[in-house]
């Protein structure tokens, strides 16, 4: 494939373009705190292509031609085998870590794109809740909340478990972990990682960026209310 | 009533058209943390026409061509009547779950503008005040409150009163509790829902938006003092 | 004079000018939370001129139309006599409430401009220092405070004396404590006014945002140390 | 030198020259609440030449003409010897009084940025952990942090440690102690000093902001573990 060729694939007139939209949404997350130090991203999947940020840069200053395209699906790379590439940016940059995690999100929840943050709220929740599960419920946000398969709205009453997974040095071995914690709970609208932060999806970049903000909003509240000596978990 | 007709409801050069006025302070409210995760929003009432944004769209990224417009006055939808419209988004949206609740504040209130928010403040607020009232004195941005249907203004060493009402799980289910609470309370400037946030209205958008910054700064500096151990009503 | 006499009081290319200046830095301070609801302002003195925003509008909103330009120096009014101007905007507006208040930074600083703060950090540390004084030491950001008539700065040893002055219903009524006050602490780079915000000056508007700065850091820096145990004053 | 062979030092079209850059960046690091009250800044070294702000200006409006140039690298000040710039602003400012903090950076580390903030996270650091280190573990934004001259990157399980420098009435006075600290700490990533804030530095203006920007977020982490009884050293 030439260059032109493969810069056709990032460069359009369209906002709502996953080229344009991934440093569109990163400059946003980096307003609320979730992308700093290069930490965190988005993947978008639309049909049968892949778009995902390059690893270890600035997430608030990521360009359309820095944007990687890969096929989907495809098999995750082997040791015999690499990950295949629609397009590469012209530069000397890597794919994100977080692709084979988002990868997770795509085949067990056919998600449409996954957010990765390491908002402090998600790491307070985390170090508040030595469990194995972040539990909340009666909290109007989480009938904003879609879980499971076929985006099944939450109720007011119902409690929200968000699962969460210890986090390991390297970030390719945390892809086994979360795929278990998502079959463990079919119903997780997200994933948390324990001194690290969440990984979020959804249907389509909309409801993955909804999804985050929603269960970011209630790490938050959920840390609030612990801290204050208020219980999360009312039982009706 | 043709599309283009239609379309002249929302589409103006005035940056002060509601039209144009809601996307800009939804994403004003975004910034200020009142309307993620597609949550709250904000109905403006100009005479006989109620502007309105769609329910469950990212509200930092409403547009004027997304903007529902309903004359008023009209009688709530009924089991055998529907909501009356002069003006749908040609798009396969529904109006904010918040009319009703709107509504409340323009027949009430004769207001301009409500604004509901999922304000963390506000939630924090009907957390710490386990009873049917929040309640403040002694604080400069009292004065800045307006109270009943003449818009008084309270002096510094008044005491705001904001009535708490339990949260539904359907937000049709609030309307009521929130009409009695108005009545109850003929001189309060909004109405705080328990683990929700709040509806705060006014006699037009900017009042409705001062109003509404008035209130979450009270109830933020009095979640601070609570939890502080400084009470926060001074008995003169 | 005529209307376009007086416009040209506030129309200017210049973004320095002070009618430019009043409208860009209370949108500042408002993303800073020193100006919501209305409440705070800025007011800047060049020569004999006094520019100073309306009261009771959406500070960052203003436009350079709406400034008040007044004659410098001028009696305070009184029961027989007005307050002077030369150009008051055309719409129905009445000058900052603030404006006595301001003028004290003037006449007795000989401040080129005083602004005020609803700063929830000020009001913060005038219920934790119950007393008349908020006093803090040994911190870097003292050093960019400049007290007294000749803007001496002070040393990282030094301790930071700001006088609490107790709230008034009527801000006018503040006009005395707060000369009083000034008087009393000939060093004070600023009055807190207690449950109500700050006042703080500076010989131009570049210092008077700057000496806004610091001290909004040091009474932030100050709630936090006295939250967490840790004493403000070191004897050195 | 003429003034414009001068200002050709300052004057480029490229976004990414470091006298665009800077301004860019300040602005940036205001919006974080690093630079408030004209604190903090970064110098930033492309081989030969040192570029740096003023003194005591508003950091979040600092332009391109306002960038001092000097060659690098250059012996310190002496009683005898001036320091050498390439470029001088045409107006009445001194360079920016880390200077010769900034050279630390530049000398003993060859890096190509340093950034010194007076973020509250910093301070609070300083004041929470009260002997000479700043120590965290299996934070995933560890994994971030580069350290020593090779840039080596931290495992999660590795104990990040910052060490803590005493401050002192004027910052020339610091160069010492922070060179000291530096040579203590060959791998340490970046210098905190107590009541103050921090220095931090990269190869590169990227690379300095992203340390930056990874120790802040540890800082911040850090005070709230430890203000919520958690221990940040975990014992592998």
């Amino acid at each position: 494939m030439s260059s032109s060729d493969s810069d056709a694939l990032v460069l359009s007139d369209d906002p709502l373009h996953p080229a344009n939209l991934i440093p569109e949404l990163c400059r946003n997350f980096y307003q609320l705190g979730w992308v700093t130090g290069t930490g965190g991203g988005i993947g978008i999947r639309v049909g049968d292509k892949v778009y995902i940020a390059p690893s270890g840069v600035q997430k608030e200053r990521i360009l359309p031609v820095h944007i990687f395209v890969l096929p989907y699906p495809q098999a995750a790379p082997s040791p015999h085998t690499d990950r295949v590439f629609l397009r590469r940016p012209s530069l000397n940059l890597k794919e994100s870590a977080c692709t084979p995690l988002f990868w997770n999100a795509f085949e067990l929840r056919e998600a449409g794109s996954c957010i990765h943050t390491h908002s402090q709220n998600a790491v307070m929740a985390t170090l508040l809740w030595q469990g194995k599960e972040f539990t909340i419920s009666h909290q109007e946000m989480i009938k904003g909340v879609r879980v499971g398969g076929v985006a099944r709205a939450l109720s007011y009453l119902d409690t929200l478990v968000v699962p969460i997974i210890e986090n390991t040095p390297n970030k390719e071995d945390l892809k086994d972990s979360m795929a278990e914690a998502m079959k463990e709970y079919p119903n997780a609208a997200g994933v948390l990682v324990r001194r690290h932060g969440a990984y979020v999806w959804g249907s389509d970049w909309e409801k993955g960026k909804t999804q985050a903000e929603c269960l970011d909003y209630l790490f938050e509240i959920g840390v609030k209310m612990r801290q204050a000596g208020i219980t999360t978990v009312v039982s009706s």
